[in-house]
């Protein structure tokens, strides 16, 4: 099947381990059956191909998150990049034009488009699978997955089915009713909308020619900037009369909040953490280096990363957004194209970095303006590059860049090294970057 | 008035904040009047002089509070070094003989005995001048506070007076009794015994003559490894027969643990910590560059430090030690004699420390057999020595030093630099110290 992946934005709602550069769906919290910890992107990637090993993977994302994908999925992951973010009618336009524009797909081919971040078991994508040959056969112009409801949840979207097969017409869409209402809809056979449907590539891209004026992927991508701003559902669903709704009664979880995430975790505890007997209920998270002891808490999580720490009664986390609003904090650690980078320290006229190359990966080659820079390597093997004179490093050589100067280095094998950056006006802007002819 | 603190060793029940090197009197946790943060030594030894600017304070305790006490009360401090921790008697024995050996007290002089870290007012004070002009005019052999009791507590030793007056004759002593025993000796009068007392420097040393063949200072510090490790209260005060106690009322709390000493803390939060309005009785103290958010907690305290980080009910906060005993962290945050280090990131093969010196201050000449290390100078001025070599420094300077290569770092103004120390056996013992020829 081909299969779009929308991977959403940044969130704040499972901060300190999600912030504006670090998006909730690259937290490696979960457990692989062969015992790692994968993320929500890296759990529904395998699962859909231990499902389907043919399957056409595309993730519909901006441009922050490439260095992401690449590290947690490998290079060679299909990405539609949306050169800004827009609504998901355009993003969604984009890679169906990018399918069949860029990857050769026929407009005939159906599509499966999925969020990014449910956590859901194999049978979910069986289930989307049974949705796609259903697309591609072309009985109806949309069909929709509709999650048999657990209880009458005020936070989604409700598909009301004109009966109650498993597959049924459908007769209208509500939005996040009150309880009273959502347990009528219920009682009536509504299902919740989980944002997932299939469809004919030309579906969505006649949509596009009508509503976008589509007429290429490259057309559409320069384009993009001026696209409006409208949702899948706005744009199309609403309008469009003829869809079917597959009932799906597997598990499904919306991880938005670190109690609902908390419930998906299958170990308690990951890191260093130590619970006292009395503690009940309590989840926990540790990034850090050193230990988190909790005594007497319960039904708590707590979460420790590089840019904060959390202790959150479970109810209560919810509410946590304009708590994490308010702070003003620098991003700490990021993953990059090459690799990632951790804030160790920060003084006034100084910061210190540690810098971790992927094997066979580079920076730019780029100079700043306003500071100078110290390397330490600290282990492996590779090349710096700085003001065109190349010299091979490893473990223990130290490289010192005046302001001004154009510096890169580019790891052999992994490759991590100490950068002290010593100035007055410290900041990710300063920065200019060159060409390398190598 | 002679006062002699009692500076104990380390604890472990304020873990994060207090470890093996790092004691609690230490933390800088409570507020003096002019809004600065202070730590309990400093307090005590502030509110000493505000009684009595004319004491002279000698603090009893091990080698390894020198540096501590130096950066927080000053060079100028007198220090009583115990060469090792034996108990209460030899190390009060030693302080009365450096008192009068080493100081030119003379013996008929009284000296109050006190620990370090009660969490008093400056009444408290007032009393031990009371209770040292008593043992002045030497009607007693021993003078011991004795504290009015709040509660029945299971946890202090009692004194028991012959009567109920502000000071009266001891009839005896009680440790540790149950709750209904301590509710008995509280109607008959008795008090907590706070471990204060009052008496001649003649009195110790003449218990010193007998017990520990005391002859002058030097030979009872030559031979304090070969003393017998035993309290003052059970080498002296059980067997003297003519002992007063003095009554006291004022504030007296014992800063053991989380919970007591979250009830002294005059700000419920140190440091970045934020708290949602459904938080109830959290005390929270951060000394880390990043936030702490705690929603929905109640009679919680949360500590985060270089070491770890601690979340615990109040109430069990009391019950810490065996979980801190089980964490086999190193040590991350060290006060030194010229300043402070602090571990920024430790790999298999580096360990990343951002080292402070204050100003004048230097380090030992030293060199280590398994490590190079690198400087990079990030604020400040000074001056390297590398095997003999000297040059200034400042804030860009870099500085790298083979295994086996003798260096120091001396500071003109406060300096600080991160060194990246390189080796794959790298340990605090790998070192060797050098005379410096100026």
């Amino acid at each position: 099947m081909n299969i779009i992946l929308l991977s959403g934005g940044s969130g704040k709602r499972l901060w300190p381990l999600s912030n504006d550069i670090r998006s909730k769906q690259f937290i490696k919290i979960f457990k692989t059956p062969d015992g790692q910890y994968e993320s929500m992107v890296q759990r529904v990637y395998r699962q859909i191909l231990a499902v389907d090993p043919e399957a056409t993977v595309t993730i519909a994302t901006g441009k922050s998150q490439i260095s992401a994908l690449h590290n947690q999925l490998g290079e060679q992951i299909d990405i539609s990049v949306e050169p800004c973010r827009r609504d998901t009618f355009p993003a969604i336009a984009l890679a169906a034009a990018y399918l069949h524009d860029v990857k050769g797909v026929p407009e005939e081919e159906a599509a499966v488009i999925c969020p990014v971040d449910p956590y859901v078991n194999e049978d979910y994508f069986e289930a989307l699978q049974e949705l796609w040959t259903l697309a591609q056969q072309g009985t109806t112009n949309l069909t929709l997955m509709g999650i048999d409801p657990t209880y009458p949840s005020e936070k989604y979207g409700y598909i009301l089915p004109v009966d109650h097969k498993r597959r049924s017409k459908v007769s209208g869409f509500k939005e996040k009713p009150d309880a009273a209402t959502a347990q009528q809809y219920i009682e009536d056979g509504g299902l919740w909308n989980g944002g997932v449907f299939a469809c004919r590539l030309c579906y969505v891209l006649d949509r596009a020619r009508d509503l976008l004026a589509y007429t290429d992927y490259t057309d559409l991508y320069d384009r993009y900037d001026t696209l409006p701003k409208i949702s899948f559902d706005y744009a199309v669903v609403e309008h469009e009369p003829d869809i079917e709704v597959l009932r799906f009664g597997g598990q499904w979880k919306d991880i938005g909040t670190w109690n609902t995430l908390s419930e998906a975790m299958e170990e308690a505890l990951v890191g260093d953490v130590r619970l006292d007997g009395t503690c009940a209920n309590v989840h926990a998270i540790n990034e850090l280096g050193v230990p988190i002891l909790a005594m007497g808490l319960r039904n708590a999580v707590i979460t420790a990363s590089p840019e904060g720490i959390l202790v959150t009664d479970k109810a209560q986390s919810s509410y946590i957004k304009p708590y994490v609003d308010a702070i003003n904090q620098q991003v700490m650690f990021a993953e990059k194209s090459w690799g990632s980078y951790l804030v160790l320290d920060v003084e006034d006229s100084s910061m210190t970095v540690k810098v971790t190359l992927n094997p066979g990966h580079r920076m730019n080659y780029h100079s700043h303006d306003h500071r100078d820079e110290v390397w330490t390597v600290i282990s492996g093997t590779g090349r710096t590059i700085v003001d065109g004179m190349e010299q091979p490093v490893r473990a223990g050589d130290v490289i010192t860049m005046a302001a001004g100067c154009r510096h890169t280095v580019i790891a052999e094998t992994k490759l991590q090294m100490i950068e002290v950056q010593l100035g007055r006006d410290i900041s990710a802007a300063d920065k200019h970057k060159y060409e390398l002819d190598e």
